[in-house]
């Protein structure tokens, strides 16, 4: 069966992310001061963040020109491949077409080095020499190590601590990038020690990580700090997914009536939705977008839009979102990319506005899943893609009971060669579903700050 | 600074394997049965190859079709990426042009699919239904799973012991493609019995596993052998290597003067190659060739060119080629890939004629330089594909010395994702050098069979 890949020549690298700030029927919550719970500006950001990156975090112009910096180091693997799983849609028997874009040619294996290497590249400009960030599974982390050597900045990632035992190749790829790697809860920080005085065997949590890397970031001025997902700026980078995947799909002649993204933070669903969702909030092509989340996680479906923290320090700005609470701490799921309570405040804002559909999935599924699409397609994907992965075949499964040919766009966000312990344990028959814990989330969510009255 | 890549549209994806055996000034040394010593003919071969691949074993067409159904294929990932590694050069201060092509974008992760995906397809046409091979490190078993996974061939690889206790995540990789993966020597065969009756504790060797793979193949009329390096056929498949590196050094208006690669059983020297060893074999162009191999394994160096087994058990006919004797053991480097007794006898042939040159590194250096590559290309590179690295790191500093701006040229074979634990041992100062074992090379070649006299 032939292989029908799209690629675009690499003058074709989107010179503009897209903004879709600049395109919503309404703007963005304020975001809040944790201590006064009073609207912030760029100002208040500026001690962890370069001007430039605030300076896109709060625009609303629809347009945003790309250093050619940052397009030369893109150059490394952008154009990205968009695929036909002409190989699926026969294993399936549907009449559905079945795209999808593969991210996991980038040097670290995931969508993430678009933002990371943008990240890098402004920090460098305003004279920064160091950032500081989190991991949990670590495709963030090598993805920062990796930015970091490119542009000659020094890279301290605070990895939650049960991750850091159970993935030291992920560690062992951001040393060799020559990042230096600490296991979280640290006795580095404030934040770490606190937890260490309660919980000496604390195994971490993204949530505190952010605490860490914050708290370093915030004491030294030729130190920021870098996030991998749900910030504005960071989802406007992944952009270049959507528009990348908009031209190929162009050449193919279609169209996606139906786009499945996998959704933790955020950043790879806004990457590959947000260019088609802005078509639609501009009236110009409707379109069916559906995110998939896990079952253990579950904050589109079932987390509540309100103002949260970022992390469990609590050292973060408040921000309006769908969250299951800062303290709760999600299940060990192999989905290590999507355990994160909260959801990026863009997608939750046109989540509460009905601009897209979400589900939630569990675990077994998602793995079946990618098992049957690394036999059919020949790519392993990463378990955060296998929730794409699934979703699409949910999607293609019911145009075949409804007997209509949809085009269907996903994104695989990630290959799975460092999560192969993973699907070792799913093959042994060790992995198992989860259902979020309702009650633990009723006391995270009873722990909200009294900003939202 | 600039990424600079030059990338072929896919309908440039050779149409043709480029044959080095039609520009031999000699013909390869006959092969000889291995009971009889006597010449053998394509229908000794039968029972453990598909006679399309016999007869491209012994054609001296210069060039042979690549048939659609494997290009459909191919372009999953090819035309794979040269680039020119402006970053490394700034680094070294060299004035030397290195370019590289890259390999590990294919779904296994090397270029070892370039021959399974031919192999796994010729099968299927004569109507194999299952293969048997043998894998060290796991580069070429988890190719021919994801081959056979494509063509609805069941794949059995028999994996050097030591290598699956090691390598768990590389045996989780082949049976997520669905191969049944088993520890050599194992009980299964003659072979292995045999091992395990004298020596219970075995951690197995590639010869062992050849020999084991081979007789269950010679057994059934619905199963057969691959090999994924040293057969002509293998080396012929991975021309597309160098053929499209030409094209793309054309882009660039280049032509190497130097090309590195690194050598195990020769498949990924020769893919990139041999296209130009061709044409200095047709007076067309000169060429200055080096191959890199380990000093733990030097076949090439310190090896003999005489008639030996292809494995251990001495099931295999007896081809001439750089030996350091079929029951020579190597130390344990962690570029399993280099570690075996012999050399391709096309690349031994060449060798021989002194078409090209031959050093052996030990493990540090080349672990440096694929650290160093790593951090300033940005792409972790394989144990094996480490050797190329440092040759050319080496070329291009002797460059410099003498104020030359030469154009280097090396096959970056594969990712080192699956090798991080050598990454971290190497980080760790747990990694050594070895010298290889003069005496039991000495004893090894002692052994050879009597034909060579």
């Amino acid at each position: 069966m032939e292989t029908v890949k799209f690629l675009l020549d690499e003058d074709r690298i989107p010179t503009h992310w897209y903004n879709i700030a600049a395109d919503l029927p309404s703007p963005l919550p304020t975001v809040l001061h944790p201590g006064t719970h009073q609207p912030i500006g760029p100002g208040d950001l500026a001690p962890l963040f370069p001007m430039a990156l605030i300076m896109q975090e709060v625009s609303t112009e629809r347009t945003i020109e790309i250093p050619d910096e940052v397009r030369d180091v893109y150059r490394q693997w952008r154009p990205t491949p968009l695929y036909r799983a002409r190989r699926l849609e026969q294993a399936l028997d549907t009449p559905a077409k079945i795209y999808y874009k593969y991210e996991g040619v980038s040097p670290a294996g995931s969508h993430k080095p678009n933002t990371a290497v943008a990240q890098a590249y402004y920090n460098k400009q305003e004279g920064i020499t160091r950032l500081t960030t989190e991991t949990g599974a670590g495709q963030w982390g090598s993805s920062l190590a990796f930015a970091g050597a490119l542009f000659g900045i020094e890279v301290q990632v605070y990895m939650v601590k049960v991750s850091y035992h159970q993935k030291p190749y992920r560690r062992a790829l951001m040393e060799t990038y020559g990042a230096r790697v600490v296991a979280s809860p640290s006795d580095e920080t404030h934040a770490g020690r606190q937890v260490l005085a309660e919980y000496p065997d604390s195994t971490g949590s993204l949530g505190i990580a952010i605490s860490e890397a914050v708290e370093i970031a915030a004491q030294r001025d030729d130190t920021k700090y870098a996030l991998g997902s749900v910030l504005n700026h960071v989802l406007l980078h992944q952009t270049v997914i959507g528009q990348e995947a908009l031209a190929q799909l162009e050449m193919a002649g279609d169209y996606p009536d139906i786009i499945v993204g996998c959704t933790g933070g955020g950043s790879n669903f806004s990457g590959i939705a947000f260019p088609f969702i802005g078509a639609k909030l501009r009236g110009e092509r409707d379109v069916r977008v559906v995110a998939v989340e896990p079952a253990a996680c579950p904050s589109l479906t079932k987390g509540r839009y309100v103002y949260d923290f970022g992390d469990t320090g609590h050292y973060t700005p408040l921000v309006k979102m769908h969250t299951l609470g800062s303290t709760f701490v999600p299940s060990g799921i192999h989905a290590g990319g999507l355990r994160y309570h909260g959801m990026a405040p863009l997608v939750s804002h046109l989540y509460n506005l009905g601009h897209f559909e979400a589900i939630a999935l569990q675990q077994l599924e998602t793995f079946a899943a990618g098992v049957e699409f690394a036999r059919i397609e020949g790519i392993l994907p990463a378990p955060e893609a296998n929730h794409a992965v699934a979703g699409a075949i949910r999607e293609a499964l019911r145009c075949k009971e409804e007997g209509v040919g949809k085009t269907i766009l996903f994104n695989l966000c990630g290959h799975g060669h460092f999560d192969l312990q993973a699907y070792m344990d799913y093959q042994a028959g060790k992995l198992k579903d989860f259902e979020y814990a309702e009650e633990e989330v009723a006391m995270a969510l009873a722990g909200l700050p009294p900003v939202n009255g």
